[in-house]
């Protein structure tokens, strides 16, 4: 990393507000719904709550945007809630939040793309049928791109980002003087229908109203998912760093509490009915058994812009679907992120840290692909049976971090003398405070609510996911132990003795025995496994004939076959003389073709793996290359482009196509 | 091999017979019933024929036999009529035989597993709506059981062999005296059903009826397949070789015809109806749409051991069964053998004739399993429907077999003057004109009698086989080309640059540089890439502490990943020096789990794919064995035990017991 060049290919603020905000923004398509999904559940008898509780997610939208704008400053490393819980809880609370993380980045999936396909299925109806296959498909097509190379871009995240958001102001501001200075006034489609209870609904008081609207609430609460994400990218905002970022989370928070309020309120003014059973709906034109619901976004659009047809819908439903696969799309950038991170605490295998692997990489996106279209086809890409399920992660790793920031904020305030510092930290205390308490209790309300509507599924996941992760680290640590430099270690073989594998006398032979010759090992051995009677003869006929100034040692192979005689050859060296270190070369044809290793090599593959599990023995590959291989040694640039996530660190292209590499 | 315990070993008569018997005597089976099948398709009018037909398919069986006996004379190394093709006839006519074993393997397969079902559900009609799942499920035991290592063994192969023999012959002769001598007769289960014509069956004269009349023969010669099996195992049989294999062949020969005699005149005597479609038999018990008809076998068995519940039937269905399923094993013996030899002639991959490659059998055992299962499924385990399928290989390998012989004999009696020995080998002679004359028409009969009927689908995949063993040749004299050495080929590289990769201070890093230091070479670089500043530092600090004695070089990572910078390295040092040869030392973990892959080595296997690219360039791994892969060396014996064809080819159990390795 040239750190002079670092500056200038960061990202802006008004670009890294696009990259950073389609997550959170992008829930506004669907909190509200939520809200109305739970309390519709009664019939329209308790649709006064919502208001209250609108405005008390937005209270704790802007206490968790409070909150993590301290810890952009604590921590501008972009570890985030993990990072935080792992510094100050230790490695149990890190766990935590990196599962919770995991099981987020799947969520943030299936539930984005699934509510994208509402809004797409709103525009085109009679694509319902084909719901779940859509969802899948655009999962599909995420996996693809991101396997591709797809490469995050502020600019061609700007347009769609910036588009949803004036698209959402603009249709507010219409809908509002709509509503209040035009004699219509401002009339959803599905104002008309009468909303029928779901039986137990019906009559409820005390303690079952109390969880009803919690309920409720707990839904709404969806409108913070991916607030979280700035304070995972604080290094790819140009200095100062973690003042740009508080910057842009404040931004990001107001724009989402002024969309999440105004498409509640005005959903409730256009008298919005969206129920979780269609049948519910007195009124429903259609079919409830087949027919789905519009979307309160699509309701909303169409009552302010005039109808299915007009521009405005058709503009406002892009955007809505547009922004939703961004945001599922983020997820496919954090993952890696993540797991970098977590690969560098040995929590994940290694490669996860290193860039060059891109396998891992790839890995890494069809696991995250593979379980949100397992999610997706298990709850038929139904937006309000999966959001049962997402935001626990997402509240387990708000509570873990700001609690953690409580405990950062008590050390720091104890290493200071500085007066106004101290009340500076002890005030950042507080916020975190607050925002520890109540993301604590809506935890809890989250849990106690969802439990039984899916969310147990994340609570059994979750521990799963960290056991493994424990077992990884528990490996990763045993190892090092084995692997800890002794007084031993350095000892050097007395001798070596060189083995080369012969079958014919061909380029390939004669260039291993003039490789091996050049390394002047103080024994050499060509040798050769009798497998058949005539072709030996044949070869030492040959080696005869060539004058190949190394003796020929033939074994026998009783079963026919190559492997064992030559480990028992190269053991026979090893037990004579355990001092002696034993180089096997082997010939091997390099091929420019995957079908032409089906004619070739696995005898020497075979041998290969065999031959590692001896102490003392080095393999030593003596490559020829076939014609076909020509050509093929850059054929694939595979770990020498950015991968996903790499803007998010502070990787950015300009940084790396200055390099001389590239 | 060790010739003086050859002969102890090797297979008597006795064990023979049933081992490469239990294809021939198994189409006893089918082959009377499939004259059957064709004959009622024009009612009862013209089962009269089906004496003369089966006599015809005899006086067949028995030149065939005869022909084979010269083959096992003339060539008793085991190569058949390929061997045969191949050596007076050419490489084209070789590949054409080649392809039709090929094939004619799968169907050995398929239809004797369909046949095996078909005996079965005789036994337990209820069976019948499972017959794919059956037939599909019993080809997998077969392959299961053959990549466990199945081994062909003479001893457990008499017992069902000699069982069927017996059985049949108890039952011929019982079935005769009862009908010849009781005043019931011998009256099957469908002796009273009338046969209503096909349409179009009904008025056969002329051309029609000689077509229809030969294309019931052709469906009998079914009774020949297998026969050619001895002619592939003369090796296996005990000295004198091939007069030992000719008498089993005039033996079995003898047994074929009796019991394909027997029965299809016991069959007649029975007035057994056995028709292609079920509701063409007027009187069927039970729904002719659904229910199936018992086969020639079981109905028989019914009616000479007193129904359906006698001991005596189920005996008969048991080891009717037992030998087809033996029938297709000996297919999956069968089928390394020939592709040993066609790997020999570098028609098939390399590591066919290498015994050693396990993996190569395991391809070719899952490649016939999975066409016969599609087979199967493709033609609901019909064995009527597959055996139009079957005969056409068979026949092609049986003419160009013999014309091949009557060259040969051509060319050996220009050899000699010996006036007695020139009288012989036209006799000899003159056996395989008549039999290649008659396979000749019987091919020709085939070919046009059974083209529609889904023998096309075979003359379609033998040429798509001859074009990719042509294409195999053609690759692997193409890199012998390449390969063959020149003047150049032996010159030494003039100096040795050692670079050992580091990417800790660990064990294995301090081995692959102490193994590196062994080996003396002229220059020695320790190289580390720096992908994270801080492991940099911290390394560059450890190398300092632990004061190794060779420098070490840091190159940079511009995309942090690692195989390129190596590799830019490497290419370096080549274009200053080109005849400096480079040898990269690659420390890599031994891990005793396949998951523990998933945690180590991929960047070193990376590496070492994109290394191999480079001439010049030999690339050694210094193994690590962790703790987990101790004792896993000798962990599986693959590759150490006998393997599909061994029996066949002389290679048997106490051969190989008996070495010293064993």
């Amino acid at each position: 990393m040239r750190s002079d060049r670092l500056g200038e290919s960061l990202l802006p603020k008004r670009y890294a507000l696009p990259i950073f905000a389609s997550d959170p923004l992008s829930s506004v398509a669907y909190a509200t719904q939520e809200i109305l999904i739970v309390l519709t559940l009664a019939g329209t008898a308790f649709l006064y709550l919502a208001p209250w509780l609108a405005a008390t997610v937005v209270v704790l939208l802007v206490t968790v945007v409070l909150s993590y704008r301290q810890v952009v400053r604590a921590y501008p490393s972009g570890g985030g809630d993990y990072e935080v819980a792992m510094k100050n809880h230790g490695p149990a609370a890190g766990l935590v939040v990196a599962s919770a993380l995991l099981v987020d980045y799947v969520l943030t999936v299936a539930v984005s793309v699934s509510a994208g396909t509402d809004n797409v299925i709103s525009a085109f109806p009679s694509l319902n049928e084909h719901r779940v296959l859509i969802a899948v498909a655009l999962v599909g097509l995420l996996a693809a791109a991101n396997l591709r190379g797809l490469r995050e871009s502020g600019r061609a995240f700007a347009l769609p980002t910036y588009l949803f958001i004036s698209g959402i102001l603009v249709m507010l501001v219409t809908g509002f003087i709509r509503y209040f200075f035009t004699p219509d006034g401002l009339v959803a489609e599905s104002s008309g229908y009468t909303v029928i209870p779901e039986p137990g609904y019906s009559d409820l008081a005390g303690l079952a109203l109390v969880l009803f609207a919690l309920r409720a609430f707990a839904s709404g609460c969806t409108a913070l998912t991916g607030v979280e994400a700035i304070a995972n990218g604080v290094p790819a905002f140009r200095p100062p760093k973690s003042k740009n970022a508080a910057t842009t989370l404040a931004l990001m928070g107001g724009i989402a509490a002024t969309m999440f309020a105004g498409v509640t309120a005005l959903a409730l003014l256009a008298d919005v009915k969206y129920t979780e059973f269609t049948c519910d709906l007195v009124g429903f034109q259609g079919d409830c058994e087949t027919d789905p619901q519009r979307t309160v976004i699509a309701q909303l659009a169409a009552a302010v812009f005039g109808g299915d047809g007009s521009l405005g819908f058709y503009v406002i439903q892009a955007a809505t679907a547009l922004i939703l696969i961004l945001a599922a799309n983020t997820a496919f950038n954090g993952f890696p992120l993540l797991g970098s991170v977590l690969a560098q605490d040995r929590y994940m295998p290694r490669q996860l840290h290193t860039r060059g692997d891109k396998l891992a990489y790839s890995n890494g996106i069809l696991l995250l692909a593979g379980f949100a279209a397992l999610l997706i086809v298990a709850f038929d890409a139904s937006v309000s049976r999966l959001i049962q399920l997402y935001i626990i992660g997402v509240f387990t790793s708000f509570t873990i971090g700001q609690w953690g920031m409580v405990r950062h904020w008590n050390r720091e305030i104890g290493l200071t003398d500085d007066g106004p510092e101290r009340s500076r930290m002890r005030r950042s205390q507080t916020i975190n405070f607050v925002g520890g308490s109540l993301t604590s209790v809506v935890l809890v309300i989250i849990v106690v609510t969802k439990f039984t509507h899916g969310a147990w599924l994340v609570l059994v996941s979750m521990p799963l996911l960290i056991v493994l992760m424990k077992a990884i680290s528990k490996h990763y640590s045993h190892v090092a132990d084995q692997l800890a430099p002794d007084t031993d270690s350095r000892t050097l073989p007395s001798k070596v003795h060189a083995v080369v594998l012969v079958s014919k006398v061909h380029k390939p032979t004669l260039r291993a025995l003039a490789f091996a010759r050049a390394t002047r090992p103080d024994q050499l051995t060509a040798l050769t496994v009798n497998v058949d009677d005539e072709d030996t003869r044949g070869l030492q006929a040959d080696w005869e004939r060539y004058d190949i100034p190394v003796p020929l040692t033939v074994v026998e192979s009783p079963y026919r076959e190559i492997t064992r005689p030559v480990l028992d050859y190269v053991k026979a060296i090893r037990r004579e003389s355990p001092r002696e270190l034993v180089v096997v070369f082997v010939p091997q044809y390099v091929v420019g073709h995957w079908w032409e290793n089906v004619l070739h090599n696995q005898s020497a593959l075979r041998l290969r793996a065999r031959l590692q599990f001896q102490p003392g023995v080095m393999i030593t590959t003596v490559p020829w290359q076939l014609e076909s291989s020509v050509g093929r040694d850059d054929g694939d640039a595979r770990g020498a482009g950015p991968a996903p996530g790499d803007l998010r660190r502070g990787f950015t292209e300009d940084d790396v196509e200055s390099t001389p590499y590239g």
